[in-house]
Parts: C-alpha cells; sequence; structure tokens
C-alpha cells in the first residue's frame, strides 16, 4: 500500500506527527506537497468542487480512494495497518483518548504565539500572546506533563509505553510534542522536565528508536522553524 | 446496556453532544453528576489513583468496565452501538473526521471569552477577548459554516445528512454547534445563516426529530448559560 500525505512542505506541523508514525512503521508513502509541482497538487485537491468528502485543511491522507483529514483521525486509521496500536477495540479506544489529548495539547501551543487570529501577526498579538504563554507554560505544560508521566506510572500492562506493551502512535506524538516545546519554550521545558521523569525518559527511548533516529537525522526531517505549530519566541519562554 | 455519562451537572458544555446522541437513540443511560451524590462519584472516579486509565477531563463514559474520555472518541465509539453512523469504515471515518472538525471549532467558541487562560475571569482578559470574538465572528464562523453547508451540497448519497444516506451523530452535533452559536452571538448568526441555508435547514430538521424533540423540551436538557462553553456577552457579538 502506497500512501499519499498532504501537507504543507515548509513546516513540521500536525503533519509531523503522521510523518512519525510512517517513518517509524517503514510504511511506503509520498510526502506530496514535497515534490515537484506537489504544493499545487495538494491545492487543487483542497479547492476542487468534484470531492464529496474535503478536507477542512492539511493535513490528510489518501489511501486507495479514501481522502482522509484531521491528524488524529488519519492516526486512528493507520495505525492498526501500520502495527502501531494494539488489535483490540479497548486498546484503541484509548490510544486514541491519549492522542486527541495530546491534539488539545498542540492547539494550546500554537495558540500561545496567536491567541487572537492566526489571520493577524504575531507583533499584532504580541501582549495577549506573552499572558498566554506565561500561563501555558505555569499551568498547561505542567498538568499535560504531569498526566503522561502519571499514564506511564499506571501502565496495566507494566510497560515503559503509554499504551499496552508495546511502542504506539501515542508514544510517538508524546516524544514530538516534547520535542517542539524543548524548541519554543527551552527555560520552561528544562525547569519542567525533571518533575515528570517518565515522559522525558519515554521521549529518548522514541528517539532511538532505528528507524525513527534514521528520518529524525535524514533530510526529510524539516528543521523546526519559525513558520510551524512550535516558535521559539524567548520573551514567551519566562 | 447502561450508559453512565459523567460530567459537570450544571452546564452543557462538552457532555451535550454526547447527550443528544444517547438521547436521540433512547440510549439506556444515567448522567451521574447530575443524581444525588453524583458530582462527588465523578470527583472520586477522576481523582482516583486505583484507575489505570484515567480521564484527562469530563465528559468521560463507562460502558461495562470501559472508561472512554474525549467527546469525539466517546461518540465514536457509541455512534455504532446507538446507529447513529454509516457501518463501513469509509463512512465511520468521515464522520469521524467532521466531528472533530467541530470538536476544533468548539474550542475556539470557548476560546472567544478565555483567550488568555481558563484560570483567570472573564473581566480579567475582556479586551482579548473583544479582538478575538471580532475575528471568531468575521472569519472563523463564516469558514466553518461554509464548510459544513457545501458537505451538505457534495453529500454523495444525495441525502439531507452531512454523512452517508441517514441522520448520524455527526447532525446532532452540527445542531448543537448552531444552537450555541446562536446563544452567544445572536447578532452574528442572524447575518450568517442566510448565507448557509442547508447547515440552518439541517439544524431545523434535527430539532424536530421526535426523541430530540421530548428532550430538548424536557427539564434533562440544561438551559445555555453563562458557565458553559457558549456564553452570551453582547459587547462580545460585533
Amino acid at each position: 500500500m502506497r500512501y499519499e500525505l498532504y501537507y504543507w512542505p515548509s513546516i513540521q506541523g500536525r503533519g509531523e506527527f503522521v510523518r512519525l508514525a510512517l517513518e517509524d512503521a517503514g510504511a511506503d508513502y509520498t510526502d506530496i506537497a514535497r515534490k515537484p509541482k506537489g504544493m499545487a497538487a495538494m491545492m487543487r485537491l483542497m479547492e476542487s468542487r468534484a470531492i464529496g468528502q474535503p478536507p477542512f485543511a492539511p493535513p490528510f491522507l489518501k489511501s486507495g480512494k479514501l481522502v482522509i483529514a484531521q491528524t488524529a483521525n488519519i492516526l486512528l486509521y493507520l495505525a492498526p495497518r501500520l502495527d502501531l496500536v494494539p488489535m483490540n477495540e479497548a486498546g484503541r479506544v484509548w490510544a486514541h483518548q491519549l492522542q486527541l489529548t495530546i491534539a488539545d495539547w498542540v492547539v494550546e501551543a500554537h495558540d500561545t504565539h496567536h491567541p487572537i487570529s492566526s489571520g493577524l501577526y504575531y507583533d499584532e498579538q504580541k501582549a495577549a500572546a506573552k499572558r498566554r504563554a506565561a500561563d501555558f507554560t505555569a499551568n498547561r505544560i505542567p498538568k499535560y506533563l504531569g498526566y503522561f508521566d502519571q499514564i506511564l506510572k499506571r501502565n496495566v500492562k507494566g510497560s515503559e509505553f503509554l499504551v499496552g506493551r508495546n511502542v504506539s502512535y501515542v508514544d510517538l506524538s508524546l516524544f514530538q510534542i516534547i520535542e517542539g516545546l524543548r524548541y519554543a519554550f527551552p527555560r520552561a521545558m528544562a525547569r519542567l522536565e525533571p518533575k515528570h521523569p517518565r515522559a522525558t525518559a519515554l521521549r529518548d527511548r522514541v528517539a532511538v528508536r532505528p528507524q525513527l533516529a534514521a528520518y529524525l537525522s535524514s533530510e526529510r526531517r524539516i528543521p523546526f522553524n519559525q513558520e510551524g505549530i512550535f516558535r521559539h519566541y524567548p520573551e514567551l519562554d519566562g
């Protein structure tokens, strides 16, 4: 099965959560918008009136005739095919629940630099951004990190992963958000991570998975930058 | 099957999206926190260290031994059991994609009155709220309403519902967000709805479904109020 991933070609963004799953599994996929004329193909697909089930926004995945959007939904679809989630319904529902909590966390990370509108520049909402980021680093990161640390502690299978006995796509996504937060808020994360050692240890275990490590050091991985979800503005990193 | 729904007892909030599905299907369920001592039971469950898979936040649903959180995840689980989604995978993936888009819209609706922090009072973030709400009513509501209007127009089965031939939980959720936005932003919605007649017509078709109409006029339905996701501050309704 060859998958086609459609996402903005210059940022990790939400697409990265899908890329990590595809890469870790060694799946056969094309990152369409990063190919020549790929961006035009993506825009054509998004704007076509002929598509019965159009995505609201990238990322979306083509799998055969299906066009699937919403990051967590793409992962819900892919994970059993990539062997990145338990086979039973209870395990899949639990994994998806955690993924949706990560998705909420991602929205909040984005809104630290765009608390008023995505249609305005950062400089036009900097005062509000400072207040929102102060709350995010003081209250929200600790709440989310503490939650995932607890989940790792309580894993009923006694494993070192979030869901069941083996690695799942949710582990890859927790790795990604920790990476992103380290880029955006290095001071806050340096202070907070030692209080949540299980989450940090999971990040480290994911980083050395062979397929993933190969991806992370390749040119396929777009560096973090100031256009993505995670942006480093020192004045927001209290 | 008796379901137990756990959610804050004084607001519609995110729990309402689950209630509407349970009510429309005539499911056997208990709204735990609205029963005597129910709130204490909910807090006990949330704070218990004995639970291996704790929810991050309400709403959550108990179904047998499963405890399922995240609104869209609860609906993903319930819908096939309540006959509120097509049986095939493609239909379910599509329905969930739309539901996650509604979930994004709900976050944005909430953040109009709390753009800085949920831990601060509205009055402490009123200036930012005015800016965010102005963007929400000028740009975001039209974008989302326009999207769902298109989905109704393009339904490949030619039906008057969002997904496939029959009503689905996504139709109930679109009803709910339109209701909420009418409460919060009556002026904006009066201006915008005529431009998106299919979405409004769907809202009207859902409202007269017999089980749902009975629920809506019952005491089980909590009125909209100033504690929920949708709040009416005239100064935010430009």
